[in-house]
């Protein structure tokens, strides 16, 4: 036949998964092969820790004592209204920003966030700035969305936002920025100087080129912060920010896809924006959060799952990978480690650590080559059984003798 | 500033939401005017009877008894494979097809499905065969992928797919058609001798532009046929078959946005298709279906809702409604009835109706003008009590004295 039988764009995506799903897959085969206690998988951000013992409650509550038709019926598009109401005043709690609860959009977790912002917000040939490293699939949804992905590399010594080269990078053609803090791959969270910054040169950038640009703050780790108070909000610096959340990581349930999209209480059009969200939900096939977790949400604001754990973990590996000679950010928060490769291809570093059954993620696909990204959500065990594996690792790569 | 401010396709599909929505709110302002009980709202398709009681206690032990970290953790981009592999076994045992575990995608209910499905299948410009009347947000699924729309009336008499007009219908640039049966909204199921002559319509048509062409089987009603055995899969008649289904009818949980895509088991380049689906998903933002749902369906196979009150619906309203005058095909399943509007204008029929407090949809938004639609999910007395209503509105279209 002369025609392709499908996409040739999906199918690219779909035969070549992530690099971090590739290696998560091995980790699959190397366990059956030599036993689950034998491999060091830090591939993939999974939380370990369970969802909070209350949440279990409400969720067994709410399955028994809620009449089932109402429990499980459609909600409107934006999601259930009470659910609504409960998002705008923890926010408001947290933050103190008076968000509306008609600017929140209740979604299918983070990555259905950022698909329906971007559809809402991107014309073709738009540009979207991310800032690198970055999480991978930010491409990808960039593109999907009919936009044109522009990388502004990270300070390359803290891994903060290089704000004048992203005032440079604004142009007429821009139409937002992604900002996730605490950050994935590199765990470093944005300090608020640098925030406070970068709110004042897109303001001043925007005015410049005669086109609004948008702010969209990914923040799926904002509760997973060890060393410091949970980051300010950025609609205080900035009124055309659009929040991106999911309870993936603060509440451990990160297959259930519940998250929401969050529109800054002062945004100019802020209306029209909002229906542009709704009409793009509706068009990616997006018809309402899963409406049992809108109501497990709304019965447990302000709840996290025991993030200790995770702080252990960083402090447990980041020690002991510095001792071994190995150079990375202490990360401020999330669940990863982006540690420099001590051989010239990162991809070489992560086959050597693989001789060790340590797996973790070469950072090409970040877009910051020289790094590997260790993910740290698993369990304390695995970290401590895996501290020797680690300094053998050191000796092949010259660290230590 | 000269540019907008945001996707003005978006904008526009979410300011102006689809004529049901817009009745469903009326009838949400018009139950707070006049009482709950004195509107007979028939607008929306959202199931009136709970899931059956084993589903709610399978929720409640999976919760109660599962790890909870593996309960609500990701699941791989097509689903958990024992979730894949009980759908398999499920659809085998229905159907007599033997769909392969590795060709089902289990996706976040029944529009996610066909989104998925049409952007791994269209490329921009593709033509997607629509028969009218056909459920609104088809259109807006297929322009969203990229392709445009080309609607093929049904036969009016009976609202069969007109099958010598499809295969003309089909061009060089056609890439797939849907097919709804049970039907949203005349809820006509298509009689296996229509399908069959279908089938092989399209294959021969699809031999002389030299391009594969898809049937998109869209099947949430399969279960919901009142008068014959279910219809039999579309499988096996057509090799490029990709059913998408959900369980919002079925089980009664429309909220909760459970549903699979699944390929005939004998496709032509069915591994490249699926690959495709597996890219849309991850492009679209599906990271993955809902982790708990997908453990509930696999604990519930075969099971569905207690759907005999919709045929005594039916049957009440259907029966009532002919001796009253009104003229429409006797639908052999889903819950809505496609009746011919007595006044020649529908919309003015249904300005009419809401004088009695009646609602329903008007016909124009689904393709074929001068009907409307009655969704007759509901409680059996709401139809018992609107039984007068209809026969004062009858009179006011001058069908009776």
């Amino acid at each position: 036949m002369p025609h392709n039988a499908y996409n040739p764009a999906m199918y690219a995506l779909g035969a070549s998964p992530s690099v971090i799903r590739a290696i998560f897959e091995y980790s699959l085969r190397r366990r059956a092969e030599i036993g689950e206690e034998n491999v060091f998988d830090f591939s993939i951000g999974n939380p370990s820790v369970p969802p909070p013992a209350a949440v279990t409650d409400a969720l067994l509550a709410l399955v028994r004592d809620e009449p089932p038709v109402a429990l499980h019926g459609y909600t409107s598009g934006p999601g259930a209204f009470s659910t609504r109401v409960g998002i705008s005043e923890d926010y408001r709690r947290r933050f103190g920003v008076p968000v509306r609860p008609e600017d929140v959009y209740v979604t299918c977790g983070a990555a259905a966030s950022l698909t329906v912002t971007l559809s809402a917000l991107c014309e073709p040939g738009d540009e979207v700035i991310l800032l690198s490293p970055f999480f991978p699939e930010y491409r990808v949804f960039v593109e999907r969305a009919g936009g044109v992905p522009v990388v502004v590399p990270c300070r390359p010594d803290d891994f903060q936002p290089d704000v004048p080269a992203i005032a440079a990078a604004v142009t007429p053609r821009t139409r937002a920025l992604i900002v996730n803090t605490p950050n994935n791959p590199t765990g470093v969270a944005y300090t608020p100087a640098v925030m406070a910054g970068l709110a004042d040169a897109l303001a001043r950038a925007s005015e410049r080129v005669g086109r609004p640009v948008y702010l969209i703050s990914d923040e799926p780790y904002r509760e997973l912060v060890y060393d410091r108070p949970v980051a300010d909000s950025p609609m205080k610096l900035y009124p055309r920010t659009v929040v991106c959340y999911s309870y993936s990581k603060s509440l451990s349930l990160p297959g259930e896809r519940i998250g929401y999209i969050a529109l800054a209480p002062d945004m100019p059009q802020g209306g029209e924006v909002f229906a542009a969200i709704c009409g793009a939900g509706r068009a990616l096939g997006f018809v309402c959060a899963p409406s049992l977790m809108q109501k497990l949400i709304t019965a447990c604001p302000g709840m996290t799952a025991d993030l200790s754990v995770y702080r252990a973990n960083r402090d447990l590996l980041f020690d002991a990978l510095t001792e071994d000679g190995f150079d990375c950010v202490r990360p401020d928060g999330a669940f990863y480690l982006f540690v420099r490769s001590p051989l010239p291809d990162a991809a070489a570093f992560s086959e050597e650590a693989k001789k060790e059954e340590i797996l973790f993620v070469p950072s090409d696909s970040f877009g910051t080559p020289g790094y590997v990204r260790i993910a740290y959500c698993v369990a304390p065990d695995v970290i401590r059984r895996s501290l020797p594996a680690f300094a053998r690792l050191a000796v092949r790569c010259g660290l230590k003798k």
